[in-house]
């Protein structure tokens, strides 16, 4: 048996998700019927996690495995003549039987762009989200500084599946950075785990503080209720890129 | 009577090009059928010159010619909230009647953008060319060279339509220097004026030396023999942006 690790970029607009799923194309199930096509037998790939439909990635990973050594050369050229352009392989490697892209990840790096320009770039319009009510960067700033350390995630994470929240919901978030770019600033968030939902809730709940929507104080609040209804609305999911998932 | 000056950015994927044509929708017609609805009368949009379908652009001009003065603000929101999210009005100005989008243009720059990492960054598969072949950057640097100051760019110019070839096709280059890119190149074009797919046939020449398919001595002939034939095949449209236009 051999284990191989992928590294994955998609654009998630065109897609249902990461994950296999009846009413949508997903990314996992094109990348498995393309290894089927390849392999000429069935795999499972499992990612590193699921990302929701429209959201995008530079460096999701999955793994997979296959009876037989493969030649990485042709299989990583095979992958990306049978995916679709918006689907790329950027990577394949060998790694250890024990490698999990799941359970193995110890952190994980994601970025949310926001348009801040009253007239938004249209080369961004899919990968960013376009905010039109006037944002007060400092109070942006002071909020997300709220969300580093370690905390209890309940009122952030939303139930992947009716009544499956995850029992643990504490999570160290490592990092929470606002950065300025062209036309708007992306939020970079690193965390050794991140819930379901969780960038998104964290982002929205930023964005309706920085608008003076509900008080900064509303922050620590919202943490110690663990409950999901107490945190601002999710932002959508096209401003927001899984960027890298990293091991021990 | 007044008249308007409109800068316009648009992602072209999803259009037939700038101009009004019967088989695919353009944005030309879109932007006029938008001013329509917000001035209650029919306008004629005078664009700078044709992109073709594909084409992108940062810096389009147009301009319109309407009774009455226009309140500027009203009408900019408007139209960004009629037109679909991938045309954008940057900026809308009172002009004097004598200016004329294309007549009145010194000076026009596009970019070509060259994807050349083996795997093709999935965000910029609409938006650059994917170069397969090897390129050996100093050729391409030396071939472009060799486009800049003043030609007759015959050679290097489709008939917009059947028998409509320029009458006259000596333009000045001012520039056309390669810059490196993350994951790439782009070409950077500056000239008093472009012919019919100038740039997409200059870029395909230059493609085709820089990929050792051809001399670099062939450029001076194809100018020479004032033959579209003897080029290069026209670059693909998506990896083209028109600019900016420059005016007097």
């Amino acid at each position: 048996m051999h284990n191989y690790k992928l590294t994955i970029a998609y654009d998630g607009t065109e897609y249902g998700g990461w994950q296999v799923q009846d009413n949508a194309e997903s990314i996992q199930q094109l990348i498995q019927n393309a290894l089927r096509t390849v392999l000429r037998h069935e795999v499972n790939v499992v990612g590193s996690g699921r990302t929701d439909a429209g959201v995008h990635a530079l460096g999701q990973v999955a793994h997979f495995k296959t009876h037989g050594e493969l030649d990485l050369f042709r299989i990583f050229h095979s992958l990306n003549s049978l995916l679709p352009r918006d689907i790329r392989i950027l990577q394949i490697e060998p790694v250890p039987l024990a490698f999990h892209a799941q359970r193995s990840a110890i952190k994980k790096t994601y970025y949310y762009h926001l348009s801040l320009n009253p007239v938004q770039d249209p080369f961004r319009r899919l990968y960013s989200f376009h905010v039109h009510e006037k944002i007060d960067l400092d109070l942006l700033a002071s909020a997300s500084k709220l969300f580093v350390g370690t905390h209890d995630f309940t009122s952030f994470a939303n139930e992947a599946h009716k009544g499956a929240a995850a029992k643990d919901a504490v999570r160290t978030m490592l990092r929470l950075d606002p950065v300025l770019e062209n036309g708007g600033l992306r939020l970079e968030l690193e965390a050794n785990g991140f819930l379901y939902k969780m960038v998104r809730n964290i982002v929205g709940t930023i964005l309706e503080v920085a608008a003076k929507k509900r008080p900064i104080e509303d922050i620590p609040k919202i943490f110690a209720a663990k409950d999901r209804r107490q945190a601002g609305q999710a932002a959508p999911s096209h401003g927001l890129f899984l960027i890298k998932v990293n091991y021990k």
